[in-house]
């Protein structure tokens, strides 16, 4: 911006022509503000879900993922805002409750960018969580799962270039506080359009390997 | 310590009573070094391994590590020295190379927290390493896995309190320079001596949900 100005807001619409982009859950809370924000922006957006959306696939199945590219290529981004694991006790959990943590949050995201690779040009923006780093009661599958995704950013950063690749791990958003907010007593929520704005930072910014906190 | 006094150099012995502690993966540089301290600090150590060890299980089985605590139950503290994953470009792995790194690294470890909660009344110590936090070119598996360890065991250890469970994370070994120390150009090794020492640390001291990084 010109000296002696100040930036003094968001801007509304993006600096850069707008790209196709990829969201998987776009029926999500945080998937619905996402994909209002990315439109407003000017970007073309196409949605992925599972039942509902532009193009409708499960990615805990890897043979989905690669339909979904087979669907959609090329494109120039990829944002998910999708990752299902159990809420239990740990001495309740099983051993296939962490396996469908791990089909649901890590390998789903993981393989959008493995098989993403010969398809998407721009970057990719998996979503983690707070529990990564600051745990709740019930929350051990989140954790690792969040953990997972945000040391394989950080290691297919340096792997995948000039492709950029980032996470955004968001704490308890306060439009679902009415739901979730009793799971994190004391912990300060985030607001959906700071969350939105990490996704914008991610998908128009020019960082890669990061863990985007907004 | 009498004030006035100081601390100038490791105790050759443990200051706690000798426990009994389930050794994983006793038979690697890191675990062969990990049993020797655990001996010479006065604790009983049972070894554990695929193929090698007082008893042999195969703990990526879930089956089998239910079939250990039968076998071993019970003990004052489980280490884990284990943890195999597929070391290869991004680009060239498979679906089934990010299942076998959760399955021979994560849940593998996991399994030993999950299922030892009736048997283990001290603590666990599981293995992460650098990759968690700092990456290589072909090791997204590893710190996926190294990420997600390391996660969980903040999230375990504010359910499984009073007993505890902690990380050690090492970045490459001094002692293992000669194999592995083109893939850490200029990162600074550990000692193998140090990273005994982080075990200790984990199983006599009072720390949980730590990550140790020696």
């Amino acid at each position: 911006m010109p000296c002696g100005k100040h930036f003094t807001g968001r801007l509304a619409r993006s600096t850069v022509p707008g790209v196709k982009i990829l969201l998987i859950g776009a029926s999500g809370l945080i998937g619905t503000a996402v994909h209002k924000t990315f439109l407003d922006r000017g970007h073309d957006v196409l949605t992925v879900g599972r039942t509902s959306g532009d193009l409708r696939f499960d990615l805990t199945d890897p043979e989905q993922v690669g339909a979904l590219y087979a669907a959609a290529s090329p494109v120039d981004a990829v944002a998910s805002a999708a990752g299902d694991v159990p809420f239990k006790p740990l001495a309740d959990l099983t051993a296939d409750d962490f396996r469908a943590g791990f089909a649901g949050k890590v390998l789903s995201q993981v393989e959008l960018v493995r098989q993403g690779l010969p398809h998407v040009s721009g970057s990719f923006t998996l979503i983690t969580g707070v529990l990564a780093r600051e745990p709740i009661v019930a929350g051990s599958v989140a954790s690792l799962a969040n953990g997972a995704v945000e040391s394989f950013v950080k290691a297919a950063a340096i792997e995948i270039a000039p492709r950029r690749i980032n996470a955004v791990s968001p704490t308890v958003v306060t439009e679902a506080l009415d739901a979730y907010g009793d799971f994190f007593p004391g912990m300060p929520p985030v607001d959906l359009a700071d969350v939105t704005q990490a996704y914008v930072r991610s998908v128009e910014g020019p960082l890669t390997g990061q863990v985007f906190i907004p």
